[in-house]
């Protein structure tokens, strides 16, 4: 009953703070025989790595992964897999107001109210750095539902920024990897590139949706009543920093449709039922339909801004904060890679589950 | 690594199926010398029981709750507590085209892709019944919660039904329990009305919102990073039948705010820090702050609607299906509370971790 | 984490007390489709039944069970299975002493100092009773395994009672089900009679030696480092009531043995590598090597003795007491077959995690 | 649900291979504000560090430890703590014959059935290295124990060597530091040196029995009935490499016992109940009596031997096999640090469960 693992027969925890000698996670059940390698996860890592460009922090980490164990000439032995990734820019700053004062909207506070402790370096491990040992994580989970399920594509992007939603009308796939947001329409990117220049030049800061897709993943998975494949998914979701909000299908607007509308009808295709449309993204009861899996999140926008703001120190005094230095305007654009993780483990750990608990029970229709 | 179980030290299993002989569940890790009666479980059971109005579904069981272990002398003992309720409704039917075919919207076909069985009996295990057993669980949950936090206090309401939203400025606590879909503001509780009988009379469904609050929970509960307060209630929010979408504070709309906007201040009050806002729910890095904790869901409509649908059969022909029987034109509201319950397992299971894990080294401000 | 469950993918949680209105056992993750029944269950249940001779208690409970949920036309569904054993002999009685007295030997001490509750009503969660709900649970991962392992066979039997062991070399499988004490060695077992005869009529008690051995495991199971087949055997044995000694194989006898004499040497046979000699128990490294699985424990001997003994009451002054009413002269003998429901448990539940984790990469030799 | 994890609360999962870049142990669960450094661990590892003596082998491993994560100026802050200890004596080597033959009383052929890969360097996940991995979480468990229960104390000693028991009443606390075995009877500390010394010069190996004691635990620890307090010492012994057996008191001689002889008489002493003699090990019915807690195992000779032994090949055919390199002719002797380790990991587990599931209702005599 690890705090800081998730996943059930694929198990993944997390460990390290933003400014220790280190950060990783400790990867327990990936089937043996899988091709893996530290370029492999190091090509995901990269995608999350702050500083790539004017949009996220400034902070410069090569965010270098390495293998400590659980693999023998290049594939996995099923035996725990350790990445470890060094913090080479965690010198000793000068920290400021942030040691004796709790910053708004930080976890600062309440972190010490739990632990009684006061680690005031750079967030410690609510530190969106921790999202770096999931996307490695996720980098193992990937290999492994390659040998699995060939086909199955998993892609995150962004599809609103702030207030501004990008236009489903523009679809384009084949544009996430083309812009720095990793959003399918290039018009909305064009236009938040000035909306969010001009939010980083004010020291603001706006939160942001993602949208987590899986095509292919197999009809069946999912285990339910608590752990449905939706619960965690959901789950895995909320628990990355700043998430606020998760949704299946059509999430939160399902409140507003009618059941004429919402239900998705069913006809017969060539490899077995199909649905016509996939307001239930891709689960029903808790179990995969085999349509794309569809999960949406909320990103609020991080707290650390350039403008003043009403605190409190340790000892209890009211005061002031403006907090200085690294910041990324939308925290949301770096969740992006994180999201695709998340959902790769929770995947892969289902799949091996429904191995495990169904065998070759599952129905067939027609 | 039940997959019928949620909590950590406080766990739930739930079990039975909406047809066969009983469903229940089984609690373990209840503190023990509390004091638990079958009535105070009965009193929260009443509250979901079908049938109570038009609005809800006309199948009528007594759902009368059976403490069948764990207690002695009308106190818990620390021993499993084991709680049974008789389906007493579930004589053989009739239940003509739904033996054959799949419904559209329902777990019908994924259970059978996944189990290999057609338990065509009302839903079996993915039927709404088993919240059921939810809510009985929840109110030893509540009994323990009476000891441990006395001033503590739940409570579930509706905020939005189909496109319907409460208006906000109305929101009046004592109005919840003074209408049948409780919901705070009473004037939008008699436009719903006339709303549901509507949808009633045209054998049609809709969905809804409903956010719990919990006030005077205590402030460092969640336990970071992947048992964080919000990440549990998201699952068990998630985990209820039919949600689609789960919010903490300001949920999906965190997207659209900015750093200034959405970051809480600080400031001393007289028993502590207080905010001056609460945009965040009550949870900042996955730990409770002592605000008021606020989550939200969202239930899709019912697909038992009086609507001719495209569907296929188990041999994979295509064809057409109308749910007749008994219909919930909105589920939402029943969903009410088990949302309760949800959060009142999640918030005693987080307590006593908390007990566990940190003890008296808690921080104090000030 | 629940602390009354067992097992990891087939797990089971047993429930209730001696003198309640129920006990029983929640079984979670049997796979679907597998044919089950009470009348199946029943049979193994009818052997540990007490008052089945004058070597076991004389409580009479029938001891029925009943399947609540779980199946549907006699088959598994894949939800979970529970079982239900109504206490029949539940009646209010005279508890005289025990009401505040602590019997030597028994846990009625040790569950007052951790839970503050005094139940004196015959043992409550610590009784043997508990055992039941093992052995139906024991009853459906038999009926699992029958249908994955055809050819597995479970058997436990009797090797020692008080200080007299079996004779090895009269060992005669086919004996096991011919006596009262499952021994496989008929002259001891008529010895065994005379000796517990004696043993009764002084209101006496005595330990035994209990061996279980699964012949036909598949070679592979055990998943290393905390979950190896024998520490999770280990675990299963050393949970049941009264067992003080757990032992794979040689046991604590391998202490005395040099590495020639206790490694198993290895021949090529016509369906793969045999041992010439099983000293390692059917184990090694935690994960089984396809030969006879060998597991034993040692049951102590009932403190419910008619000889006066030392102890003190709740209230903290010296006394005396007695333990009268209905007594066990050997309670090894009703704990054979639950020691064959750990087994087949325990076993279950690794071929399923073997399945969900490693799937077909298993390695052939030759 | 990891597989290389123990532990409730405390839990601790180790990674690592004998011959990777380097192993540990991610801690999760200590509580916060506990005193630990990296000298703290580094002694308890010294301890069971291979090459000390004559008696071990002579592979030479520093075995530092090293502190990753999860402490600030010297204190725990409730975050996983990484334990990373280097491999550094992992240089390539002729491993000869172990690449194509399996070594009899080796994981090598198991961990082959199971996984599929023939890892050959020295044991890989199976190899004693692991067990330093739980030294040093070891350490943390004392630290925190240190904090919680100042006056407990945790001692391990040899009583078996081979066929030859130490002297109970030459048994002396303050002889165990005093000589190469860790055992409390000096003059069969004499007699072992000697006849180890014999072994060794025969390229033989042999068997061992350890004892470890927890002294001034208090009462109440352990959660029936699956998490019992015995079940998880049985497991946690259980899981060190080689053991074959385990006892909880009198153990497997709890068989020989009369109920007049095993069960502990009970007498009011000055700071509550106190009992006359110890034949429980300090544990009924599955929860600890406040007495010394007493745990055995029996751990089985090394099959690293000098003599030519039968096995097969990875192709399938009949070949002879010998073990060249460093042997370790009683490789108990380096147990006893492995299971003091284990017992402090499993009695702060507990404590931190009784403190969250019980909190202050515990009961008291008198």
């Amino acid at each position: 009953m690890s705090m800081n693992s998730f996943g059930h027969l694929f198990r993944v925890t997390t460990w390290g703070e933003s400014h220790g000698p280190a950060l990783g996670a400790t990867v327990d059940g990936c089937p043996p025989n899988i091709e893996v390698s530290e370029e492999m996860l190091q090509q995901w890592l990269d995608l999350r790595k702050p500083g790539q460009n004017k949009y996220t922090t400034q902070r410069r980490e090569p965010d270098a992964v390495r293998i400590l164990s659980g693999t023998f000439e290049g594939k996995t032995t099923g035996t725990p897999i350790q990445l470890m990734i060094e913090n080479t820019d965690q010198r000793s700053k000068d920290y400021g107001d942030i040691v004796e004062k709790f910053r708004p909207g930080h976890a600062d506070i309440t972190y010490f109210q739990k632990y009684g402790i006061r680690d005031h370096r750079g967030g410690g491990r609510s530190s969106a750095r921790e999202t770096a040992a999931r996307v490695a994580a996720g980098g193992i989970a990937r290999a492994a539902l390659k040998a699995l399920v060939p086909n199955l594509e998993i892609k995150g992007y962004m599809v609103q920024m702030g207030p501004h939603a990008i236009d489903r009308s523009k679809f384009d796939w084949s544009q996430i990897d083309q812009n720095p947001f990793w959003t399918p329409d290039a018009d909305t990117a064009a236009s938040w590139a000035d909306y969010l220049d001009g939010l980083r030049k004010a020291g603001s800061s706006v939160g942001a949706i993602v949208e987590v897709v899986a095509r292919n993943a197999p009809a069946g998975l999912g285990a339910p009543v608590y752990a449905k494949l939706d619960t965690d998914l959901a789950a895995a979701m909320m628990s990355i920093n700043a998430v606020k909000g998760v949704e299946i299908g059509e999430g939160m607007n399902a409140a507003a449709l009618t059941g004429e509308e919402n239900a998705d009808e069913i006809r017969m295709g060539e490899n077995g039922p199909e649905f016509t449309s996939n307001h239930a993204g891709g689960i029903l009861g808790g179990i995969s339909t085999g349509q794309d899996l569809v999960v949406r999140f909320a990103v609020k926008p991080t707290s650390s801004i350039l403008t003043t703001r009403k605190t409190v120190t340790k000892t209890g005094d009211d005061t002031e904060i403006i907090t200085k230095g690294r910041h990324d305007p939308c925290v949301g654009i770096r969740a992006v890679p994180v999201g695709e993780a998340m959902m790769a483990c929770t995947l892969l750990d289902h799949i091996l589950l429904h191995r495990g608990q169904i065998g070759s029970n599952q129905g067939q229709i027609g």
